[in-house]
């Protein structure tokens, strides 16, 4: 992981051991919490058309800045107990999605689904 | 954002805009395909126990890694079209955690859920 | 709850109980495969515009329909594992929601986050 | 569907015209609106033990019993505006299941996730 994601989570290592919740921070428990959160961003965007979504008023964005801080932090801890280096990860996939998705076959396509990643 | 995660943000810019696939790449969009990872990622742990959750066979290991990497993928993309730096909303959000949950108070007590942020 | 989901929710108890699995149906579990499903739901919309999830192609509607049969599966065996009936859970939120957003006043407004509960 | 689950379909749909909020409820948006509603859900459960999740709390339960009374009302008014029957989608489902899962050939195995549905 990069510096700063280390940095995340030692912090996030000493707040659960300061706390005695370690035992409350299984994979399972962490998944659920990233889920949980993922929720609550689903939700800011619920009723905003595609176009609003892209300038957001400014009360929205700073409850999805926080819930993007939400997210970012059990996703960190749930990585790190994982022993997963999460920018790793997603350059792997990356990888593979440019062998798959071949820039000049699906550029100006309309093709309607197009992932980042598969 | 960290070296590394700006890094994979100019990448994903690069790999979308080398397939004219931007105009998907809305905040709502990009919110929704964040969800659907999560969703897989859910999956793999949803018949686990807590304790086989902590130690994972390397087949589903493998699968989590790589759906790790969508997440990260996905949540980079939407944070960088937004404009908002992760890992800073990260340690903002903990920062409130330190001082709504004070470790003295918490250290050892029954409570049942404890977050890492609120 | 309707006849119809009671004759859902005992088929999923003979189906759980014939091939020994319901140890795995534990809520939290059950939960959990709520949300994968519903993800999967989502990644079927994640594309599409507004417009466009107005009127899928076939195909997709036969996905959707599909992911719609696994999301009511677990909802009707988590619900009837909690002894919980949706529809009067459902009516219970709405006479809350009736009170709360008087018609005569959100009618026509221009407020952007109206939800069907709260 | 059921007759309780069409009243509560025309129930949402005379709920949404007398507010004019009909213009809300694309397909895509109300799926959101489920993902966020599950997100809630999978909040309550985060921190239990599957052991835990069996008994609940009296003022989980209540909160648990709104949050599916949430996602019922979400799930039944994304249905009827697709055209969707759900208790028939999630019996279509189970014939497959049935097929595919040979009670014999699973009752007792130690097969680690099996699924009401593929």
């Amino acid at each position: 992981m990069t510096t700063d994601l280390n940095q995340l989570a030692v912090r996030l290592q000493d707040f659960a051991s300061a706390r005695d919740w370690e035992r409350f921070h299984t994979p399972k428990n962490l998944v659920m919490a990233l889920a949980g959160e993922i929720g609550e961003l689903v939700a800011e965007f619920q009723w905003l058309t595609p176009e609003e979504s892209t300038s957001l008023e400014p009360a929205t964005f700073d409850r999805v800045r926080s819930e993007l801080g939400d997210v970012t932090t059990y996703l960190v801890r749930l990585a790190d107990l994982l022993g997963i280096d999460l920018v790793g990860a997603a350059n792997a996939k990356l990888d593979e999605s440019e062998r798959r998705y071949d820039a000049d076959l699906y550029r100006g396509s309309a093709r309607k689904a197009p992932p980042l990643t598969s």
